[in-house]
C-alpha cells in the first residue's frame, strides 16, 4: 500500500522534464501543466507565468493580513540522464525497490517537491486553509542556473513579496538526522574550444608538423590546478572567507568523512586541496571542476586522426564572499595566458550564481530548527552544501529575504548520476515537515 | 566520358569496408567478394583466403621459370567516416567534382589499387599476359594494422616468394611529380583509461573531496610532452637514427613546406620538435599523438558532474630504429609513473608497426625511378612518409624482400579526414605506371 501521494510522485517523475535538452522543451512544460492542475485540484489559485524560457508556476492561497507570508520554492526540471546504459532500470520510469524510488528527478528535485505539495493537500482538506499566506513557486531551469528566474522576480516583486522562503533541494547528512543547512557554494560554468587544422588530419601524414588540439586542450586543462589540487588560477582564492571555529568543531563532531565518502563515491583515495577536511573541502572550499572533455576520435578501436578541435566543459563552485562574474573573467584571463602555441581558444562563458549563507542562530534559523526536531528528533545537524541554488542569493537580492534549506536527500540518493534515487520514507517525513514547519513559521 | 577503370573503382568505393567497425564486417568482406570476381573476369587464377578477421585476396597469373616475380599489395577496407555530418556528398557514394572522386577510401586505398587493376586488365586484354609473374596480395585489415597479415605471409611464405613488392599508398609532392617513398614511418598505438569513483558524482555535493578523473586524464595526457613539443617520455629518442645530409638538402630542395602545411591544414601556426623543419619533423622524426581524448558530459550545455572515467587514445609515430613494442612499454612506464593521486590507470596496448627505410640508389630504387620518369617526367622526388604501412617491414622480415612505394596519393586528398577525394587524372596515371613498373621489373 503506497503512503498518500506516492502515486502524484510517480506521475509527476514519468515527465523526461529535461531542462538542458531542447528536445525536451514539450515535455518539461507538460510537467508544469501537470503540476497546475495539481495546486487547483487542491484548492490553490495559481497560473503558469511564462518566461523566456521554461514556464514558472505560481499559486497562492487566499491570503490574509497580519499572517507571515512563506514563499515555497521547488523545481520541475531534472538533469539530463546520460549514460542511459548505467542504469538499472529505464531513467524515467519511476521503479521501486527496497524502499527506494528508482528514477531522474526522484531526489532532485520531484521527490522533496511533492512532499510539500502532499503536506499542503492534507493540510488544506482537514483545515480548508494553511496557517501562512503561501506563494508556491516552481521553475522549470533551476538545472541550466535559473537565467530567468532573477527577472522574474524582479518582474513580480510586489507580488511576491514574503517573509522568507523555504526550499527542499539540498541534503540530510544521514538517514533520519534532522539537517538545516544555512550556506551554499556558488557556481561559475564556462567551456572552452581549443581549434586548430580546419579539417581532420592523418596523424601519420601530419602528425609532427602542427599543433594537435586535443593534446592542446589536455594542457591547457592540466594547468588549471596545481599537483596537491589546489587551484592555479590567479586570485581564484581571492575574498574566500575562512572557515569559523564552530564550524570546523560541528562538521567534524559529525563523524568520519573520510570514510563516508569513500564508500558512497567508490573512489578509490579521497583527494583534494590540502590543510581542509574532506567536509571543510566540498562546503567551504572553491573547486575548479572538469565536467567534461572531449576531441578527436571517440569510437571504438584506433582512428589516427588529428582532431580539428577539442573542448573541456568547467564549473567553478564558489563559496562566499568570491563573485561567478570575477571568477569567470579569471578563468578566462588564466586559459588566454596559459593556450598552447598553435591554436585557437573560444572562451564560451555559462550560467553563474552566487554563494549563500546565512546565520543558523537568528529566529527564523531557529524555529526552522524547531520543525526539524518534530519530525526528526532532537538531533539536527547545522551545515553548509557544496552544492548551488543560484536563486538563494535571488531571493535575498531581490525580495530581500533569508532562505531555509530542509533538504530530504541523502548522501547516496545519487543526484545528477544515473540511478538517482529516493526513499519513500524521505517523502513520509517530508510530508511532516511541510505540516509542522508552516506551523512553527506561523 | 570517364576513362576506362573508373566506374569500376565507383563500384568499389561504395562497399562501406570499414575494417575496425564490427558492423561493417559484412560490408567488408562484400567488397572483397566484388575484387576476387574482378581479378578472374581479368583471367588470373584467385580466391580469398580467410584470417581471423578479414579475408586476404591472392591472385596470379600464370607463373613461367625465369621470370621476376612482383607481389602488388593494396588493402580494401578503409577508415571510419565519421564525422559524418562534415562531409559535403555522402561518404559511400562516390561524387565527382572538378576531375576529384569524392568518397571515404577514394585516395585511401582504393582509387590506387583500382588503378592498378585497369593497368594490368589492360595489358592482360592486350598481351593475354604480363612481363613478369605477379602476386595480388589485397587485404582487408590495414587500417587497423594488419593484425593478421604477417601470420599469413608466414604461413604461405613458399607460395608468396617474391622478388619484390610493389604498393601505391603514399602521396606525390605535388601533382605531376612522380614520387618513390623510400621510408615510413612506424607506428605504437595504446589507449588508457583513468578511473575515480564509481558512479558519476554531482560535482557541487561531491566536488572537493575526490580526485575528478577527466581532469586527472587532462594532467596525465599533459606530461607527455614538454612546452616546446618535444616527446617528454624517458627514453623515447633512444636509437633514433640522424638524417642524413642528403635527405636534409633533398627535402628542403622540394620548396617551402610550411606554406603548403599552413595552406594543407588550415592550422593557426605550425608547431613542433625544435630544430627540424616541418617535412623532417613528419618523416623523420617520432611524435607522440593524442588521437583522441573523451570524459565526462559530452551533450549540448553544461552538466555538473564528475565522471567516474575518462580515456585517452594515443598513437606514436616511430622512425628507424626504433621498435614499437619497446616504445609502448615506455610509453606504459610514463603514465604509471605519472599517474595523478586518487585515480585508477587502466593501459591497453594497441597495434603496432615497424618504421621502413631501404636504399633508394639501390637497383631496385633505380628501376622503380625510370618507371616514374615514364608516366611522370624527369624529375622524381625522393622521400620518406610520415604515415605508416606496417606490412612493408613485415614483407622484408619474412619474404626478405624491399618494397617500392609509389605513391598516387596529393596532399590534399583528405586521408582519413571527411570529404576524402582522389583526382581522375591520378587515377589515370596510375594505370599508365602500372604497366611501366611492371615492364622496368620485368
Amino acid at each position: 500500500m503506497n503512503p498518500p501521494g506516492l502515486d502524484n510522485l510517480l506521475t509527476c517523475l514519468r515527465f523526461p522534464s529535461v531542462s538542458t535538452d531542447s528536445l525536451r522543451r514539450d515535455d518539461t512544460r507538460a510537467c508544469a501543466e501537470w503540476l497546475l492542475g495539481k495546486v487547483r485540484e487542491m484548492g490553490l489559485t495559481g497560473e503558469l507565468r511564462e518566461t523566456p524560457g521554461h514556464p514558472v508556476l505560481l499559486a497562492k492561497n487566499k491570503h490574509i493580513a497580519g499572517r507571515r507570508t512563506v514563499l515555497l520554492y521547488g523545481h520541475y526540471d531534472v538533469q539530463p540522464a546520460e549514460p542511459l546504459n548505467e542504469w538499472k532500470s529505464p531513467a524515467f520510469e519511476p521503479t521501486i525497490r527496497d524502499g527506494r524510488i528508482y528514477c531522474r528527478g526522484a531526489t532532485d528535485n520531484k521527490g522533496q517537491l511533492m512532499a510539500h505539495m502532499q503536506g499542503l493537500a492534507e493540510t488544506l482538506e482537514k483545515h480548508a486553509d494553511l496557517p501562512v499566506n503561501l506563494i508556491i513557486l516552481f521553475e522549470g531551469e533551476e538545472e541550466i542556473g535559473s537565467p530567468n528566474l532573477k527577472p522574474f522576480l524582479e518582474k513580480y516583486r510586489d507580488e511576491l513579496k514574503c517573509d522568507m522562503v523555504a526550499i527542499s533541494d539540498t541534503g540530510m547528512v544521514a538517514p533520519g538526522v534532522g539537517t538545516f543547512t544555512y550556506g551554499l557554494r556558488g557556481i561559475a560554468c564556462a567551456q572552452a574550444w581549443v581549434r586548430g587544422p580546419t579539417i581532420d588530419l592523418h596523424s601519420g601524414i601530419f602528425g609532427g608538423a602542427v599543433a594537435n588540439p586535443v593534446t592542446a586542450v589536455a594542457r591547457l586543462t592540466a594547468t588549471l590546478h596545481h599537483a596537491d589540487g589546489k587551484v592555479a588560477v590567479e586570485g581564484f582564492y581571492d575574498g574566500v572567507r575562512d572557515i569559523a571555529d564552530w564550524e570546523r568543531q560541528a562538521w567534524a563532531a559529525l563523524g568520519d568523512g573520510d570514510a563516508e565518502m569513500l564508500e558512497l563515491t567508490g573512489s578509490p583515495a579521497l583527494f583534494g586541496e590540502p590543510g581542509y577536511t574532506e567536509r571543510e573541502r566540498r562546503w567551504a572550499r572553491p573547486t575548479v571542476e572538469v565536467n567534461g572533455i572531449g576531441g578527436g576520435y571517440q569510437g571504438e578501436g584506433s582512428k589516427t586522426v588529428i582532431g580539428r578541435e577539442a573542448f573541456v566543459k568547467l564549473s567553478c563552485r564558489l563559496v562566499p564572499d568570491q563573485n561567478p562574474d570575477v571568477i569567470l573573467k579569471k578563468v578566462e584571463a588564466h586559459l588566454r595566458a596559459h593556450v598552447p602555441p598553435g591554436v585557437r581558444l573560444e572562451f564560451v562563458p555559462g550560467h553563474t550564481g552566487m554563494p549563500y549563507i546565512m546565520d543558523p542562530h537568528s529566529p527564523l534559523g531557529t524555529a526552522a530548527q524547531r520543525a526539524l526536531r518534530q519530525v526528526f528528533g532532537e538531533n539536527v545537524a547545522l551545515i553548509r552544501e557544496g552544492g548551488s541554488i543560484p536563486i538563494v542569493q535571488a531571493f535575498k537580492d531581490v525580495l530581500g529575504v533569508d532562505t531555509l534549506l530542509l533538504g530530504l536527500a541523502l548522501p547516496d540518493c545519487q543526484a545528477h548520476a544515473p540511478n538517482e534515487n529516493f526513499p519513500i520514507e524521505n517523502f513520509v517525513a517530508g510530508v511532516r515537515l511541510n505540516q509542522a514547519l508552516l506551523a512553527e513559521l506561523a
